[in-house]
């Protein structure tokens, strides 16, 4: 049989690389954005040194010289895999002969579903500019107080998870306090911002050698940001958290920790690990269906170490890569070669001209691994527009300390009135959305 | 007296120019965003041919060399003029000595404000990125009826008001509709999307010479663009709008007729026109105070034709300019030579290499008056940075019709729920704020 019709749930990188590489079938790809997300750099639409469009691109343009891939933009709201249909919210439900899910995760919040509306994630276009506008309208109410009052009002910036998101955001944030905060606003001093970065984990970057993990956090607490390692946050409220024994206040928590896998896979009751994420076959096929593949953040699966492979860009990549291959070929499940991953090596920036680089035996931290950053980043942005335009903005942003993508649009009606004092709670009951993608 | 305190409220190109132009006093501008708009291409944002960030600065970045300048992010919600004292949403209340009052204006609804919510306006970048969002999601719905059923559900946008905004808008409409459709929306034929422009007037750009509209007409008729002239709008409902007698079918209404000036104006309690325009006198100061001053979009002010000088930017740059001298030379009321500006000629693109021109004697249409166009915008861009990105841009977008910007955020919760059928419901209900700057 050779799949007719290939219908591919999200369109991150997992599920856009494997449209890409799809040749001959019908491909049906569904999200419920119009556009692909370059996620490596949302931290930078969160903190205004990039705009959402220099890091996303429009599916159906990137499609557009792929007859064969049909874009819909929905939500999915369950698998049949007996009759293999999907079924979505808005459209009429869609039968495939093969299927890619691809549909992403949110972050975990440990039972704590709550608390996503107090310490927002960063996984989406709407994520980043929400937490933009969060942070902008902070560093207005607390430049006003100053000014009416004189009393200092500490804005603490807390961002719960030391992996690379967390680093990167905590640097960025440094960065607006070392060099933009004072010619904008100007009632502010360096000492009424803090910002905290609380690690559960005895280290920071924990993926990374050791050596580079302790690189980063003496680069990071030279710089300024209080690190807290070994200390989970147990309670989020709307005027701060604790951290393991400490109560620190913060009405601005960000959310780095942990992931969640989009609820949509539980409709295809198959064995999932504790994140959510479906037990792949070697294949990155479920149980007793050769033609269902799950890839990208939604798969459990399993390196040539043993662990897991990780929720990054490179793996969903060569995992759609793979999968495209495999239905390319028509290969039944006895001729297929399984899934291997070689590792690429990992990047993380902590600041400017500070990162910490290792791949292979290469190991690499300060001017020279940030510089290495920036060319591997630039390189996979897709296409010469946006990269162009993401190389401009940092040329620019570097020399000048003023970024560009500072923009507080009038907010919707309901966020309109925050005084400067009962903002928090007008966030706290803001309702956000769980999953990322199609799910 | 010196003025030593100058409140101005309303950071568009009136009150961005006169805080520019304010040397000594402290001055103390209040806007309801962060930034300030380039009005002028707000469409190609509403189109998604440019990004928010490429034409909105932020406020406080442009005033980082001049430490006389506080911004402040508030609303204004009323002027005592007795008091010289602006009260604000959620700041403690302001005194002045010399006040410039710049709100800005709204669209005129003509006493049916409740079709604002059906038919929006472009005035602010939260409309621009509203109606973006609504375009996008006119194609996604069209396109998937279309791949669904196969049956033709016409996609009908319809501009109310042929001034230069209407007009841009419609151009910009079909040229989506001309070279980007096609690739983009491979269900949807031209013959899907209608657009019609409707004006109640008996022709479209009625500020320019009649020569100048006959061949804006003509060019717009050729492109295909369906042009109702003599034809109020009578009614407007969520499935349509009532042209003269003819009831046209649709759920895209876009309004860019008529200005009402910010309600704010009221609270001054002095004369005004019929669109709500402070009657200023020869120093667009209001009757009885020497130092409040009206300007932009929100002063009724006389040229030397007698009639009252048009609501664009170079009208509230010159006026922001004069009272900013006036202020900085602490000018008596019987020393000042009262206000004059000279016409400095207007503009305005049609399409793709299409414009008109009207500089003086001068009149040019066609590629010579759109290049012209085109200097004319990227010269009064402010900085380099902007400047760069959308001249990229436009270089971009004109040799690969490919725009960057069209992306579609996760709509909020409420709209997320918006099948094919009930789209136009939803957006009915949708509330929009009224004013537009701090009022």
């Amino acid at each position: 049989m050779t799949p007719k019709r290939v219908v591919i749930i999200g369109g991150g990188f997992g599920g856009m690389t494997a449209a890409r590489f799809l040749r001959d079938a019908d491909v049906i790809l569904i999200d419920r954005t119009n556009h692909h997300v370059f996620q490596p750099l949302l931290y930078q639409v969160a903190t205004a040194a990039l705009s959402p469009s220099d890091i996303a691109w429009p599916l159906r343009t990137l499609f557009r010289s792929q007859p064969n891939v049909r874009v819909v933009m929905d939500d999915v709201v369950s698998i049949d895999r007996t009759a293999h249909v999907v079924r979505l919210r808005d459209s009429a439900p869609i039968a495939f002969d093969a299927l890619i899910v691809a549909p992403g995760s949110r972050h975990a919040y440990f039972g704590h579903d709550e608390w996503e509306a107090l310490a927002p994630g960063l996984k989406t276009m709407a994520d980043a500019v929400h937490l933009r506008e969060r942070m902008l309208l902070a560093f207005e109410v607390a430049e006003r107080q100053r000014a009416e009052t004189g009393t200092q009002n500490r804005l603490t910036f807390v961002i719960v998870g030391g992996g690379p998101t967390g680093v990167e955001l905590a640097g960025s944030l440094l960065e607006i306090r070392r060099k933009a905060m004072g010619p904008d606003y100007p009632h502010l001093g360096l000492e009424d911002l803090s910002i905290i970065l609380v690690e559960a984990g005895p280290r920071i970057l924990p993926g990374f050698d050791a050596r580079l993990s302790a690189k980063a956090l003496t680069v990071l607490e030279r710089m300024g940001v209080i690190v807290k390692l070994n200390n989970p946050v147990t309670v989020v409220r709307p005027d701060g958290v604790m951290v393991g024994n400490e109560w620190v206040a913060s009405t601005n928590v960000i959310w780095a920790a942990g992931n969640k896998a989009s609820p949509l896979l539980n409709t295809l009751a198959v064995p999932q690990d504790s994140c959510g994420r479906v037990k792949v076959r070697a294949d990155l096929t479920i149980p007793e269906d050769p033609w269902i593949f799950v890839i990208g953040d939604a798969a459990h699966c399993l390196g040539h170490d043993g662990k897991s492979l990780p929720g990054i860009a490179p793996v969903a990549m060569r995992e759609g890569q793979y999968v495209a291959n495999l239905i390319n070929q028509d290969l039944s499940p006895d001729r297929r070669s399984p899934f291997t991953y070689t590792d690429r090596g990992m990047l993380a920036t902590i600041g400017r001209a500070q990162a910490v680089a290792q791949i292979g035996p290469f190991r690499a931290s300060g001017p020279v691994a940030w510089a290495l950053w920036c060319v591997v980043h630039i390189f996979f942005l897709i296409g010469l527009r946006n990269r162009v335009r993401v190389m401009s903005e940092w040329t620019w942003y570097y020399l000048t300390f003023k970024p560009g993508a500072r923009l507080l649009f009038e907010p919707p009606s309901g966020q309109r009135h925050i005084s400067s004092k009962d903002h928090v709670r007008e966030f706290a009951v803001e309702d956000r959305p769980l999953s990322r993608r199609a799910a």
